[in-house]
């Protein structure tokens, strides 16, 4: 089988093993470590894709659950593609839709064949399965496409673990099979497990076995404190073939980027940016700023000194945070254009580390800045 | 005394007598009759200063009573003025607060000295004269600033209005007499009267011998039938300098825009085209089109056939439905954006047919097409 999806490994951080990539999609080709943002109902909060674009966002993630509820697969499909419904001829990839079904969903049952739930808009009774969520994604028509898989709550019991890991290499291989446009979409098989080693393992050689052209980490960043997710990764990403892409699903906190990296994970996707942009705090070279506090009022200074994006380039804080304060649309478009460019370039910050073989060095310069080395520091 | 505001009279139609001209401002030139976009809070809503000049908006305007409020007119001064807060570098006019105190507050008492009411975000009381409404105004630092008036609801008796034009006569002259950068901003007079031709006769005439640079029509677009609109600007506008700009308030519907145009006046704002994007309505040559209806789910079609903006070209009626519906930020955009530029376009119509003499031939063929001849036509 020919895929659409190849992974061209360019270097390794002699510092800390970080690799530094190039991702090949039938919507160009980008650099990893890289970011994704999340554009969950075909768009990225706020933004237009011409400012994606100036950013230097090369893919975006799209979510399935949602867009089969909302506008619904056959309407995008019409549309021409999720490309085409959206204006954004770069790369996307869309989940499989199981996140959503066990994060948002209140009532759920799981069965061999599928999951059945209630929609959580308005509780309409709805199935997904394997080959429904191949199916909404062949039609929905993004570069990657990720395998309909289980993510466990954490904690969750060894065996109840060990239940659900055979269960979604099961579903893995029928989502191959129910794949109807492969040579167009690459279908990325999803790594579960937990923090358990030996599920973890043979969680990744069941899916390794079938050839999948990327691979996902799957079942992390679930509430479980970041050493958990450091340690789980250090032994599963060498589970992983090296020629193929990894990607660390729904984590986007700046520490959690650089620390996937270094552990040789080369694509992220989180909401983060666009989430809390849209409540007035964002990240900044020297740490958090909520702007909606009084001390900004006055403040006639960017977001971040260091930044020089189009909303550091032209607006204050105070203005910032008075458009914020009175609901102002634009408001939140200016700082949620400034999260997702800051994510962005801290990604071109990484992959630079890496070509200079320093990344663990940029690490520690970064979270001194950030304040990531400080006692009780927040996650981002 | 010399003013910054200064207008040039390029022609009249000879088939309706309607103005075209160039309005001088310190922050650029710009031809006339013109749509302002409506920035109240300092930002026009869900739009950017690029998208705004991308699309010919060379003034906006935006409300004195809600920027004194939030963030104060003390911080928008201290970030030097409000173009450089918003940054915006062309022109801005402010208004003076006035029909904000009479619109939006349930309590207050007009008195000589000024008005008592309450703010009509936390019930403060507060008190604006023509004096405090000018200097807030100078320390917002907007090209064009406008006198202190009443605005009288509609319908209103003869006696109460003639107490009121002649209580906006000696406020504006106390405007004047306040203004502290006349060789910056350029001070309007408003002149009142309702329906009554008298009163109108008697406002001008109390306002032209106090050689404002520039005159408003008030009092109109208040709850009228569009037939008192058109008659009271018939006799109202030929009572004002013809060597002087002419700005119709708080219009902003595609036919009064025309009508105004016609009867003499040289500019409009109005909330419109922003506050019904937000609601998913939009204007185009063929009709008000209410997005959200079923029938546009699978219209790949752009919003107006005849449109160039960028909404049109890039996006089609199904998605813009579809982000409408999901509440999306981006959604509210597009249609924020299709309809100011509907208007500024229009008036770069209505221009090209004033240049023509044929505005009363272009008014006929844009209501026929839009709709406006129909019986129980809409408003927009």
């Amino acid at each position: 089988m020919t895929t659409p999806i190849r992974f061209e490994l360019i270097k390794t951080c002699r510092q800390t093993g970080a690799r530094l990539g190039i991702l090949h999609t039938p919507h160009g080709s980008f650099e990893t470590p890289m970011f994704m943002p999340v554009g969950t109902l075909a768009t990225v909060k706020t933004l237009s894709p011409e400012e994606l674009k100036t950013m230097g966002a090369g893919v975006i993630l799209s979510n399935t659950y949602h867009l089969w509820l909302r506008p619904g697969h056959d309407i995008v499909a019409e549309a021409g593609g999720l490309h085409a419904f959206m204006n954004w001829d770069r790369g996307i990839l869309t989940d499989s839709g199981g996140f959503q079904v066990f994060s948002l969903s209140e009532f759920r049952r799981i069965e061999e064949e599928g999951v059945y739930f209630r929609n959580h808009l308005n509780g309409d009774k709805l199935f997904l399965s394997p080959e429904k969520a191949v199916e909404i994604q062949n039609a929905l028509g993004a570069d990657i496409i990720m395998a309909f898989d289980e993510c466990p709550p954490y904690p969750a019991t060894y065996e109840y673990m060990k239940q659900s890991i055979e269960r979604t290499s099961r579903w893995a291989e029928r989502c191959l099979k129910a794949h109807r446009r492969p040579n167009e979409q690459g279908l990325f098989g999803i790594v579960q497990g937990g923090e358990y080693e030996e599920l973890r393992r043979q969680s990744a050689r069941d899916l390794v076995s079938l050839d999948f052209p990327g691979y996902a980490v799957g079942g992390l960043s679930v509430g479980e404190p970041k050493e958990v997710m450091n340690r789980v990764l250090e032994f599963t990403t060498p589970l992983l073939p090296a020629d193929k892409p990894r990607y660390l699903m729904g984590v986007g906190s700046p520490d959690s980027l650089i620390d996937g990296a270094i552990r040789g994970i080369d694509m992220f996707d989180c909401v983060l940016p666009t989430r809390i942009g849209r409540n007035g705090t964002v990240m900044t070279s020297e740490g958090r700023v909520v702007i909606k506090n009084a001390q900004y009022a006055r403040d006639f200074s960017p977001l971040d000194p260091n930044c020089d994006c189009y909303t550091c380039r032209n607006y204050t804080r105070a203005y910032i945070r008075h458009l914020i304060k009175c609901d102002e649309t634009f408001g939140i478009r200016l700082t949620s254009y400034h999260n997702v460019y800051f994510l962005i370039k801290l990604m071109e910050q990484v992959r630079q580390a890496i070509r200079e073989d320093r990344l663990a060095d940029f690490r520690e310069e970064f979270f001194e800045c950030y304040g990531f080395n400080k006692p009780n520091a927040k996650n981002f």
